[in-house]
């Protein structure tokens, strides 16, 4: 097993000035090190979960996932995933909701946890709840080898980020998005995801680091785009499908360390209420790629445009335009519709980086906030 | 059957300066009608949601509420009600969201659609959705009969809210969550209510006309407090369990007619990124019934106190409260756990309205929003 970590050196910033931006630029690398050694011959390996993992999958009929904050993001877009892609059936709830509401758990249920220390209280007191109500079999996605999580778990798939020193977490969410497409691979092979869904997966995972650097390229023009934010103090995110919970993260990342009040809305809840903040001082950022969503989210887009919103618009850079004042289009490198969610995290790291440094904020340790959380 | 509404001059603003008010002081009524002639011998008789509905509830296996904005922070609230007092397996959506991500749906599910109007375009395009995926079975809460959700519907329970003029939905969302107990109550009959539960369920919204008129006593109290808030941008709201959904619509009711961005957290997602925006700038609205998670959100509201943040808390009469001078105690009349949403409603709709009134916004058709969302 080859869980070790990036090196001792891995925890100093060398040339970057904050380590939140050296975590982020590690992306490429921390996400090859997760997948290193999972596939033999571009096949996902099934004990990569641990060695009894393809008999708990034989005996998993429903996912269910725990977490918090960003970990929970994670797990949002894995839910689309899971069904969408292979017609796992899957929920996901806030580990500090789960465990106190009495709900009620499908028999067969595989509960995952995802936590990037290990020992995020709610999480771990979720997971012991779930056994209560008699989850059978668990697995955790985590960061630290040696956690609580992973002591208590029967199944560990590491992310292998490295040590994460910035309080606003970055690779970590990469990685954990990463891991959860192999638990998408091995449980799609039990319920309906076709072989050559899972040989397009897997291309598209090893792909992902050529395509963050591509993204991570883009840095100079979203540190300029960062200036219209540095007086703001709300911000709108707004995404459809497996990009909604990127708007949750972007918005979040905002929240940690620029202290903009920003907030992440599913587009098409807009008319239901916050299209009523809408003016000029309220910057709706839009995470736009090209899939089947685009002509409704545009249509959402037009809305806030018409009401005098200031629009920034992550965008696939195949898709044409039309100017328009109130909007600004920041193009993202072509990217496949599945794996998209991984890659447009990235411009709003980055975005949410370059407002917090010209705010003059503590960057790598926001106001309030620890690293892990291991109180309730 | 008589599911007519309350007459003409209902729709008329009488002695009240906005429709907003009259129908926040209509929901003692509105509910009684909403539970008249449904029960005999305080009884519910299943046949309120449609001749056939015993038939269909006893081949249901598990419930999937669909709903948008107002409509789905009722569904929230009865999920936590179905699978914690009655062990119904229960899932919820946002409308748009579910209709495009090509969902998993269990056997013999009930699709539960909510809508004040029974046109919101999404929702009965979900509906449409969950059909093609197989769903047998559909019932819609809804407060206009003939609507597109109530032809297109098996079941159907009419909230009695009477006409609602408002754009921003007060007495349909209290009678949606009345209707939903009810649903609670024959599914808990198949599932695990107990008859003594079953009782007190009954008891408690035969008592709510009587608790609601009670906080409505405290619309003084509410409008000197709503005086905080007229130089406010931002509001966080806090609650656990059942009074997440309730703080959630207390911050979209602020948003929608008071322009004020504020923002639902369940409290213990707090320390996982939403603390750092905690300022003086920033008043934190907490829901505290006095249930077993009080001790849980008394150590977050501490949190957000010594960091400066103040605080409002509508809390149980009955508890006792350590002076502090970071906190603000509006006292709620004692009220019953599981009706307890409900009636915490109601000071947060007031709130909402003073605010609005303070900033001279249009209360009755705030900018942006339409009372039914028609289009997608």
């Amino acid at each position: 097993i080859k869980d070790s970590q990036l090196t001792a050196e891995a925890a100093e910033k060398g040339e970057y000035r904050h380590y939140m931006l050296k975590e982020i630029y590690e992306q490429p690398f921390a996400i090859s090190q997760t997948l290193e050694g999972r596939f033999i011959n571009n096949r996902l390996q099934e004990n990569a979960f641990g060695f009894n993992a393809p008999d708990i999958f034989d005996n998993t009929k429903a996912i269910l996932i725990l977490a918090c904050g960003t970990s929970y993001h994670a797990g949002l877009v894995a839910r689309y995933w899971l069904e969408e892609l292979a017609r796992v059936p899957c929920s996901i709830e806030v580990a500090s909701e789960f465990r106190y509401r009495n709900p009620v758990l499908a028999p067969d249920t595989l509960v995952v946890t995802i936590s990037q220390s290990g020992e995020t209280a709610d999480t771990l007191a979720a997971l012991q709840e779930a056994k209560k109500l008699g989850a059978k079999h668990s697995l955790t996605i985590c960061n630290v080898p040696e956690s609580s999580l992973v002591r208590e778990s029967d199944l560990v798939l590491m992310t292998r980020a490295g040590p994460e020193i910035g309080v606003a977490s970055t690779k970590a969410f990469t990685t954990q998005l990463v891991t959860l497409m192999l638990l998408v691979i091995a449980m799609g092979r039990r319920f309906q995801l076709s072989d050559i869904m899972e040989a397009k997966l897997t291309s598209e995972l090893f792909a992902l680091p050529g395509k963050i650097e591509k993204v991570l390229r883009l840095d100079n023009e979203i540190k300029v785009l960062s200036e219209q934010f540095a007086d703001k103090e709300h911000a709108l995110f707004l995404g459809r499908g497996t990009h909604y919970p990127i708007a949750m993260e972007g918005a979040l990342k905002l929240k940690e360390i620029s202290y903009i009040h920003a907030e992440a809305y599913p587009a098409g809840e807009l008319k239901h209420g916050p299209l009523a903040l809408i003016d000029a001082d309220m910057p709706v950022i839009t995470v736009a790629p090209n899939n089947s969503l685009l002509e409704k989210l545009k249509s959402n887009m037009q809305e806030v445009s018409a009401r005098g919103g200031q629009l920034i618009v992550f965008m696939d850079e195949t898709l044409s335009s039309s100017p328009d004042s109130n909007v600004q289009i920041l193009k993202i490198p072509q990217v496949d519709n599945e794996i998209s969610p991984i890659v447009y995290t990235v411009p709003l790291q980055l975005l949410s980086y370059h407002v917090a440094v010209l705010k003059g904020t503590d960057v790598d340790q926001p106001r309030n906030l620890a690293k892990s959380v291991t109180v309730e």
